[in-house]
C-alpha cells in the first residue's frame, strides 16, 4: 500500500496526522512517539508507524479525554507484544479512570461488595480490582441518596443486559486474524470510541423521548402516546 | 414523615447530608445552597430541603463529575417550577458536559451533520443544538482515522438501538404523578446516575468477555467457546 511507504519530514506528519507540529514535538519530549531518523542536525524523517501513533494519541485525546500522563500506558502496552489483548483492553480501561476516590469510607466499600457479589451471581467472571466497580459502586449510592436508601443493585438489570449485550458484540467483531496491531486498534475503538458513542447516543435518545413525553404532557397536562 | 420535621444546626445538616462543613460553607458562598433561618449572629437552623438539595448536588459532584460552575445551573433548573421537565432533562445533559471543541473544524462540522440525519432518518426527533451531537462526530471521527476513512454513522447502529430502548425504559420509570420534586430527583438520577452505571457496566462487560476470549486465546492460540 502508499500508505506504507511514505516517508517525510515533521510537516507532513503533521497534515498526514492532523495533529500539529508543536503537539508532535511535545509527544517527542513526553516519549509517547519514538524519534524519526535523522537526516540533518535538526530534521528527521518519519514514516507511516509515526502517523498511526499519533492517529492513536489523537483519538484517546479527543475522543476519550485522556491525560497524556496516562496515555503513555496505552502506548507502552499497544507496543508490547508480550501482552495479551486481554491486558491491552485493561490498560486501556485504567487510562480512562477515573481514579477511585481515595476517601472510600464504608459505605462506598459495602456497595462495591454489593455490585461485585450482583455481578459474579449473574455469572460475570471479573476482576475484583476493576475501577469500574467503583464507579457502579457510586452510582449505587448516588441512587440511594436521591431516591430511596432501599434500592440494591438489581435497579441495574436493565442497562446490565444491554451492557452485556453490547459488549459481546463488540468483542465478537474484534478479529484477531488479521494481526496483533489491527486487533489492539479496534480494542482501543472498542473501549474508547463506543464508549463515548453509546454515552452521546443515550443522551439523544433521552432527547428524543423526553420531547415526545414531557414537553406535550408539560403543555396540556397529558402524557403524549408512546 | 420524621423526615420532613427535621430541622437543626450545620453540624447535623452535615451528618444527615453526608457533606462536610467545609464543603457547606462554600456552597452556601456561592449560592448553590440557600442560608438557613438566623438562630443567633453566627448560627443559623436548616432543614430537610437542605438536606436535600445537598444530596443532589453531592451527586452531581461525585457520580456526574460535574464542576461547581454548572451545579448552579442544575439547581436553577431543578428550582424553577416554570421549566418544563424537557427542559429540566437538557439542562442536566448540558451540565454534563463536555464543550463543544472551539476548533471544531470542517471535518467536525461534517460528521455532525452526518450523525445527525443519520438520526433523523431512523425517526430521532433531537435539537440540532445537542452537546452530544459533537460528541458522537468525534466518535464517528476516531473510528475513521484508526480502522477506515470510508466509515459511516451506521457503525454505530447496534449502540444506536440499546440506546434508544435504555432512554425509553428510563423516560417510562418518571412518574409526573408523585409530583415535580420527585420527577426531578428522577431526571437527575437517570441522566446522570444510569449514564455512570451503563459506562461501568459497559467496561466490566467488556472484561468479562475479553477474559474469555482473548485470555484463552492468547495461551492456547484458540478462541474460547463463548
Amino acid at each position: 500500500m502508499d500508505e506504507e511507504r511514505w516517508q517525510g519530514p515533521m510537516r507532513e506528519l503533521a497534515d498526514r496526522s492532523g495533529v500539529s507540529v508543536a503537539s508532535i514535538k511535545y509527544y517527542l519530549r513526553e516519549g509517547l512517539l519514538e524519534p524519526g531518523t535523522a537526516t540533518g542536525v535538526t530534521s528527521a524523517r518519519y514514516d507511516e508507524r509515526h502517523v498511526e501513533r499519533l492517529r492513536l494519541i489523537r483519538v484517546l485525546r479527543e475522543v476519550g479525554d485522556v491525560p497524556v500522563a496516562r496515555i503513555a500506558g496505552v502506548v507502552r502496552a499497544v507496543q508490547d507484544r508480550d501482552l495479551s489483548l486481554n491486558e491491552v483492553l485493561c490498560t486501556a480501561h485504567d487510562a480512562l479512570g477515573p481514579e477511585p476516590p481515595a476517601d472510600a469510607g464504608d459505605a462506598r466499600a459495602g456497595a462495591r461488595r454489593e455490585v461485585l457479589e450482583h455481578l459474579r451471581a449473574a455469572g460475570w467472571n471479573i476482576s475484583d480490582g476493576a475501577p469500574a466497580l467503583d464507579a457502579l459502586a457510586g452510582a449505587l449510592l448516588g441512587v440511594r441518596s436521591l431516591i430511596d436508601p432501599a434500592i440494591g443493585p438489581a435497579i441495574f438489570d436493565r442497562h446490565l443486559t444491554s451492557a452485556f449485550e453490547l459488549a459481546s458484540f463488540e468483542l465478537d467483531s474484534i478479529s484477531a486474524e488479521r494481526g496483533r496491531d489491527s486487533a489492539v486498534r479496534q480494542i482501543i475503538v472498542g473501549t474508547i470510541v463506543f464508549e463515548e458513542a453509546l454515552v452521546a447516543l443515550r443522551r439523544l435518545a433521552e432527547q428524543h423521548h423526553s420531547r415526545r413525553r414531557f414537553a406535550v404532557q408539560d403543555q396540556s397536562g397529558e402524557q403524549a402516546a408512546r
